[in-house]
């Protein structure tokens, strides 16, 4: 018989990852899927989380917490931002109850910034951040590597400031569709921790200011350059990108960072911490993100 | 009666533009076409030029001068890079006479540079640079904006070295295929020398590290700023990159930069070098082009 107290549901743009959560919060089941937010109309998030609840031969009586986009405009259903800086009982006190599930669903709202001409937003890293926390890490600047990059400050237990570097999706489009690709194109070489990417690190720490001119120096060293130095050009590109996204971060980064990370991207964010002088510590992505929505299912449905 | 002398022809990566000259250089016909090296196979080149030439009326013995992409590898027939620093008699003297068309038809080489770990190319500009040289440009730093922005120093008429910024090609694939793309749709709003555009600059210029930061600003802005501050995202994303292009620029531009450009991308870079506080002269790019591939023809040909 099914010991599911709750789903924990981290609703991405382009993913779905769902736990069927036992009363501790351990995770029982598990469903990954790229049913994100880009692959649904509003009206087809309910039925998708039903039917992947139904066939886990999950009873209609487990109610579900959502972070992530699904929250978002064009989502399943808006719940509006909380402003910053904002605490995990100002997120759990802005939750929407979805409709169109048989179940209980409740959308956790991301968090906006708005200051002096300075804008941002983020959608489901407030959960992992607050998971974070809650597995014993404390105040001080979160790294969060993705699609879209975040750097937050972290101060009394609250998320106070951060910025958003466009990291991870430069990095497709670049790979993929442009006149770098025939370069950059996926093999069985490693990207992540390779001396290419660590020079290209190297180089963009440097001269961060030159982004737009080193990305074209993949194409030019690809024509011109001895072997060596023309090797794993997508580890370059990437490398680049990264060192420029840790130069552009306007947080003193000299106390520890905390990565919230999959294993490859924190392996890469690591050494390029390290190279920029910074020291991190590792978080899986998914155990913040199971810890933080068990937090969040806990205290609304008091289970 | 043609009094046409011979043709001249910028075949670049998406475009074709194709002068009959007379026996002073000067545009008789022209024909443009989007038939760029990335719509043509190289055995399609020849059979396309010859198509165009007889639709206009020219003679077999017409001879054609060809700079650009079509000289590279995957292009019409490979003309090998001459290597910085390049004159226009490196140029001349490393033509290679394509076969296949009923012209005879003499492709110029681009330029390579080779450094310590500094490597660039370039194939066309070469030939608008020496056009803008026979107009009574002098030495200095030459910007050719577009796909590829090309920054170039040019000493006692030679091209020795220059660096080449990713910025139209950037600017197109965020503006058509990014999670900006909503923001950032073509309207009938102007992006040049506009307020945001302006504005954008300022920034980049300011923080030309924090670029991959600052581009997700369009997305957090259009979701959460007042309206006057949300409006014309296309041309903040312009601006933006525009900014951190020159902010990137590795040469000493207090001296007057001499501007390659059409009308609207001469005037977006104007009014940025301005705001960087650099003066600069600008020379339209179909009449450097001109005067380039003519003098070629004339050396070439003996016209």
């Amino acid at each position: 018989m099914s010991q599911t107290r709750f789903a924990a549901v981290d609703w991405g743009t382009s993913s779905f990852r769902l736990w069927c959560c036992g009363a501790d919060g351990e995770a029982i089941r598990r469903h990954h899927s790229s049913k994100g937010m880009f692959h649904l109309r509003a009206d087809e998030f309910a039925p998708y989380l039903d039917g992947v609840l139904s066939e886990l031969g999950e009873s209609e009586d487990i109610p579900v917490v959502v972070c992530g986009m699904a929250g978002a405009r064009g989502g399943w259903m808006e719940a509006p931002y909380a402003p910053a800086p904002a605490t995990s009982d100002d997120i759990a006190s802005r939750i929407v109850l979805a409709e169109g599930s048989r179940h209980k669903s409740a959308i956790l709202p991301g968090v906006s910034l708005v200051g002096d001409k300075r804008f941002d937003v983020m959608r489901g890293e407030e959960t992992l951040i607050f998971g974070a926390l809650s597995l014993g890490e404390s105040d001080g600047i979160f790294c969060l590597p993705g699609t879209h990059s975040k750097w937050c400050r972290v101060a009394d237990g609250a998320i106070t400031d951060w910025s958003t570097a466009m990291t991870g999706e430069i990095f497709g489009l670049l790979s993929r569709q442009s006149t770098l690709s025939d370069f950059c194109a996926e093999t069985k070489e490693a990207i992540y921790s390779t001396t290419a990417f660590e020079r290209a690190v190297v180089e963009a720490l440097r001269n961060p200011n030159q982004l737009t001119h080193l990305l074209f120096s993949i194409r030019s060293r690809s024509l011109l350059a001895k072997e060596e130095e023309a090797q794993n050009m997508r580890a370059r590109l990437y490398g680049l990108l990264v060192g420029c996204d840790i130069a552009g971060v306007r947080f003193d980064l000299s106390d520890n960072v905390t990565l919230v990370a999959s294993e490859q991207l924190g392996n890469a964010y690591q050494t390029a911490l390290s190279i920029a002088g910074h020291s991190s510590t590792l978080i899986d992505t998914e155990r913040a993100a199971l810890a933080g929505l068990a937090n969040f299912a806990h205290r609304i449905f008091e289970i």
